[in-house]
């Protein structure tokens, strides 16, 4: 039998930069980002809605911007805005509204798609700039605190379609990630507590330490402190960045560790119509796996009460109702089946420490739900 | 300034491997792709409709066959056929049509999409695969000597939109090929003779030996001989497969050596509503590259009409009337804007030589249209 063998490797690079004030036209990072070339690359702009509505001034600071760094970079069109949150990931309408200016603007694989925005709206331009002729330069510059820390410094991207969620997307790394503190000043108090958290569920899962510090600075974060979230972001996004790095980046094998508390989570965003917001979604997840690794004699009863303690403190509800739909088991299979593969899911051993396991029991899981019902009505674990 | 440096490699193998009569029940190299787990894969089966026309008892050898294998793979849902030729990349209805048998059929990440057919349908059915889920796992068993031979071997795919060629599709390199000889034998002549153009284009860019081999066997090729053919292929993915490897695989710079010709192929083939097939279109610009080259003094005479001549003998036609129409220099622009960065064409110094320019005249090439109207009237270069 002949054959030829193929073997080749493709490395990435790219580095998330912390700053205030991208777009202030004495702030040279975001030009300092295009390489100098004769031949000046384009940029297509997109826009979350919710950061255009909170800053009314920033799309008139990007042309200001544009015009002072013309010799390294010349902006391709208007800038196309799309709503955050998840119904832009639902609706394809956003996906083809991008793709449609990639086109009329002729961004080729030399340009740049520069994304402005929260976790959904770079999942869709992410997407949209990936598959657009085989691959064009994306810049990421997240806005909330979930997209900071988590999502916007990683490598995946995508949509929704047939009603589930990122069925078609890619791994396609970013050239550069610009993480800019003044966009959380504007955030709904909703989306600054949510990205909180995936640093607990990084914590839990790896880092005892981040826990403790996030336990330490409570008060500082519900009381909006920028220097206190500025920290958490870095510590985590860091985490991220070499977790990724070091293991599996593009998800080849089974495991997805960063997904602990996700396969409830995804499916209970589903059930409430996307009204939960992910971090709301993952606090509920993480609150459920940490009961059932108590549950089934992991984690101790101190560690159990220190995780929803603190989750409570950030201001995080632990129980919701949609917990006793019968198909949030589904969220087991259809976490399985959009990875394949052996069901591997993440589960404590003890604070900063992941433990796979491949099988869940759906009994300890309605009791470690009732548990949560009792801890949620009567502030006890114990009947 | 702080930041977080991120970099990582991710590493890609496959294997091309040579068969006759992959589906046959004692032919086990087909099963042998899936490597035993406890977890029996799911594979969907996409299948260019000209194949199941011309192999009627494909579908049940298919089936048969997965039945005998069944501890190692399982067949999932029935057979997803769709037209071969450009028009499966220009509707996307058949993309859609993957992807939902790939939602019907919970092919996941760990299952495989096995593709059947031309070049065009394992364009569509390989960017299905690779957006699906963020990337399922493709086998692509190619059935043309062009498939065989070059794209079906390497790690592109894509589907067309807003009227351009690609204007979607990925980098995706697969889990395996398997070149299939049997398939050739029901070729179409200009299917079996298309390959060929791309066989030619590689021995003039990278390998005078492959020309001269060629060169030596048009009487075998034109007589469909098909262990010359195999040989002509397997010398010839060889080829493919090292320059993916050893240059840069997902194409982040600006060469693309291996597009000789391609600029003005791609124009016409669209000029012609896709009536010239992709063969036949490669084969005309090089014939016009290579004209170019011998104007301005590049390529010798002598080697300019050995090229034209083996051209000729294997049956292609060297001028048409497409190259008089005013969009085709177009081409080049739109050559260019889909790699972006700076215009960048394969030339030829000598037969296995290229050498890359980032200018084409105008005039130059319209000089060269003339000389191939004469050499197709007339059977010379000279006025």
């Amino acid at each position: 039998m002949r054959s030829i063998n193929q073997s080749f490797s493709v490395t990435y690079q790219y580095t998330v930069t912390f700053t205030k004030g991208i777009f202030h036209v004495d702030n040279p990072l975001f030009a300092a980002l295009f390489p100098k070339s004769p031949l000046i690359p384009k940029l297509l702009v997109v826009l979350d809605q919710g950061v255009a509505a909170a800053h009314p001034d920033l799309v008139a600071q990007i042309a200001q911007y544009g015009e002072k760094y013309q010799k390294q970079f010349k902006i391709a069109g208007p800038v196309v805005t799309i709503p955050g949150g998840e119904q832009c990931k639902n609706d394809q309408m956003h996906l083809e509204r991008i793709l449609a200016a990639i086109n009329e603007h002729n961004i080729d694989r030399h340009s740049y798609v520069i994304i402005i925005g929260g976790g959904a709206v770079l999942d869709v331009a992410g997407y949209a700039a990936s598959i657009g002729h085989r691959g064009i330069r994306q810049v990421r510059i997240p806005t909330t605190v979930l997209a900071q820390n988590d999502s916007g410094v990683g490598v995946k991207n995508g949509v929704n379609a047939f009603g589930k969620k990122n069925f078609l997307g890619s791994f396609s790394p970013p050239v550069a990630v610009v993480n800019d503190q003044s966009f959380l000043t504007t955030l709904d108090i909703r989306d600054w507590r949510s990205g909180i958290a995936e640093a607990i569920k990084v914590g839990l899962i790896k880092d005892r330490a981040l826990f403790d510090f996030i336990k330490q600075s409570v008060t500082q974060l519900v009381q909006r402190d920028a220097e206190t979230m500025d920290k958490l972001i870095h510590q985590c996004a860091e985490l991220h960045v070499q977790h990724i790095a070091s293991g599996d980046p593009f998800e080849q094998g089974s495991s997805r560790p960063l997904d602990f508390g996700h396969w409830a989570a995804h499916k209970l965003e589903q059930l409430s119509n996307y009204q939960l917001r992910h971090g709301e979604a993952v606090a509920l997840g993480i609150a459920l796996d940490c009961t059932y690794s108590y549950l089934i004699d992991k984690l101790s009863e101190e560690n159990l009460i220190d995780i929803l303690c603190l989750l409570r403190e950030i201001g995080f509800d632990l129980y919701t109702d949609l917990f006793e739909e019968d198909t949030l088991l589904q969220g087991l299979k259809e976490f399985q089946e959009h990875l394949g593969g052996e069901l591997t899911i993440t589960l404590l051993d003890d604070i900063g420490c992941g433990t796979e396991v491949h099988h869940m029991d759906t009994e300890i899981i309605r009791k470690s739900i009732k548990l949560l019902y009792r801890y949620h009505h009567h502030n006890s674990l114990s009947a």
